[in-house]
């Protein structure tokens, strides 16, 4: 059967193997997020690494800023007894130069309250990240959020 | 350990590589129809695919047809000042001929009003699809989509 | 560009063969689970398979206990006019010894009431299990379910 294939319908892609690395790599540093292990969550930044979110007038830059921050973030969450947890999906990767891939995702905030409370949708967002490969490992180099509706 | 293994637990499944191909095929298709791309989304149909849904009278058929409802649905959805996201998981894929597979998969729709209203679950849904290779690259030949509850 | 990776963020990873796998063994596994299939269901457990969940006194042990008490659960369910999907995601993965690997995801239930009511998330968890490699198909040996807020 002939199909005439509009030329915008090929996209890039990665290999199974990055792909499969990297849905991995984003697996951990989600629940890593969700235990509260912030310091651990921000090692997989690179070092001059930059996080930034549209609802923040400014990005946070390098490993430290963006630990600090989120450990406050974590223990204000935690102190009002919610269980937080963020889902990833539809993930998009193109390579964007040798040991680095652009991706896209939706991330979805689940919420429980500690004592028995109903879970519910918190938040809804989307994703771009630069992923880097150093040794073995991946690497946040930038990320951008951008919550749905604002 | 000996097991006795069931028959019926063997499901067939598909290579690491087409998983990985597909996962990504629909990525980029629900990332392209939640940013209001009915058009590019809809040629990720073949020329001759086919859109069904249970709570429809009748199937969509063909590429320009599809994206025609398509365009409708969100220019609807966007004057209403909603961003929808729809999230597809729990894919089973199997083999259906050559450069074909048959898949199953939940696909869940959140929805945030603009404006600073709360995320929440709008919808949710069991999709089956026909896909085939064309080239280098994957098309809906055929998708039938059942919305829960109905 | 030199970076120091700590140790600690180099996590076990499995290979992308074996991970499309896993992920394709729980697509089947929670799509059996919403099908009602209990018994279907319960054939992915180890003959000797364990299934746990903090809200329970007593994990189930051995496959007919644990297809039995899911039978049970998923009656009630329907009874109650009740369409639930289980969706698992942020899959970790790491071997543990041969034909054998360890996992931790999240699995967020979603409910939507026959007869056209809306969906809602019911109930949010994390789950750890070990699956076992038998043949050319996975098995669990043994599932821990946490539910969140409790």
């Amino acid at each position: 059967m002939p199909v005439t294939e509009p030329a915008r319908t090929r996209p890039p892609t990665i290999d199974a193997r990055t792909y499969a690395e990297i849905l991995q790599f984003y697996a951990r540093h989600f629940q890593l997020l969700d235990e509260g292990r912030a310091e651990e969550w921000a090692d997989q930044f690179t070092e001059d690494g930059e996080f930034a979110q549209n609802v923040k007038p400014e990005p946070r830059r390098g490993r430290s800023a963006i630990a600090a921050s989120m450990r406050r973030g974590m223990d204000s969450i935690a102190e009002r007894g919610l269980v937080r947890r963020h889902w990833y999906g539809a993930v998009t990767a193109e390579p964007a130069g040798e040991d680095a891939v652009r991706t896209r995702y939706y991330a979805t905030v689940f919420e429980t309250p500690r004592g028995g409370g109903e879970a519910r949708v918190y938040l809804s967002t989307t994703a771009e990240d630069v992923l880097e490969r150093h040794g073995d490992g991946w690497f946040v180099r930038r990320r951008h959020v951008a919550h749905d509706g604002t």
